[in-house]
């Protein structure tokens, strides 16, 4: 559908560096619209990619981890996930996270999609996976910037969750229902 | 599940602002993690609040949006969204944005959540509606910064798209799942 493409894209006139460093390459924007109107500030960052994993162990409980998250100020019940590094294939970044924060491994990946947190602002995409049949493999290793808990949770749990907006991060709910679609076509 | 809060939540010892206007408010934080560690910078940004509406025609057909998305620089196909103004009820916005974005009204309003587009790094919340029987009710009123395409997807469209990577925001992942459970559950 890329025939919009050329009516519907900005061109950036300029750019300002905001601030620049390894976590973050934040810019504000100067923009032309389609229309002819030119926008600024308009604020995009940089940021590296994720691996989210939807994780199911062998008896159907779902690996979740709760931590703080200081965007929203709480404690939040998430899917595992973490930093895909540059160049590093995003399955493999996901079978780390997923021993590391849970000492859990699994033989059945699939792949859900690519997701972006967001793609109006940011650059970063998650890449999204379901790992079956997961069986405790030895302990977690947490780096010490890391406070996580785990704990397991049946499908009833998080749907109910979800409902009472209790599981809120938008990339972690998108992938536990791209895992049930994959589920239910199998 | 909140006595897990005071075991892992973090301290804010310090703030920088970085850049404040009216579009963001992007600062860098020093935190003491639950172990004692301190790290900084931490970066996160408060911003507003939106509404996405998953939109269904009479017909059975989904009003979706296509525009440029300076964040990962390409047209991107969506749902209707837009801000939720402080203090302004979510769905009062969600029928604002429909009515203007496609010129479409709904008589039946379902609220399917409220989830965060990336609750680690950001505030701000996206409240996601459900309006079924949506019928042409006037003309698309876009402002001059708007420069958006309106086209009509089948459900199996839409999963096409999201099956190829190709409808990525993760917050209108999210919120067309929702509204599928929402379907099946009735």
């Amino acid at each position: 559908m890329d025939e919009h493409k050329d009516t519907l894209s900005w061109k950036l006139l300029s750019a300002e560096e905001v601030r620049k460093d390894e976590w973050i390459d934040f810019r504000s924007g100067k923009y032309e619209l389609p229309n002819g109107k030119v926008i600024s500030p308009f604020y995009t960052y940089r940021k590296c990619n994720f691996a989210v994993i939807v994780a199911v162990t062998e008896e159907g409980e779902y690996l979740c981890v709760r931590q703080y998250r200081p965007g929203v100020e709480k404690v939040l019940t998430e899917f595992p996930a973490g930093a895909v590094e540059p160049g590093e294939d995003p399955e493999k970044a996901a079978r780390r996270e997923l021993k590391e924060e849970t000492g859990f491994e699994s033989e059945d990946w699939v792949r859900l999609g690519k997701i972006a947190p967001n793609a109006t602002i940011a650059d970063n995409m998650a890449y999204c996976y379901l790992a079956r049949d997961c069986r405790k493999a030895g302990e977690r290793h947490l780096d010490e910037t890391e406070c996580v808990d785990m704990l397991l949770l049946t499908k009833k749990q998080i749907e109910g969750l979800i409902a009472r907006d209790e599981f809120v991060q938008a990339v972690h709910v998108a992938a536990y229902y791209m895992a049930e679609a994959k589920n239910q076509a199998e």
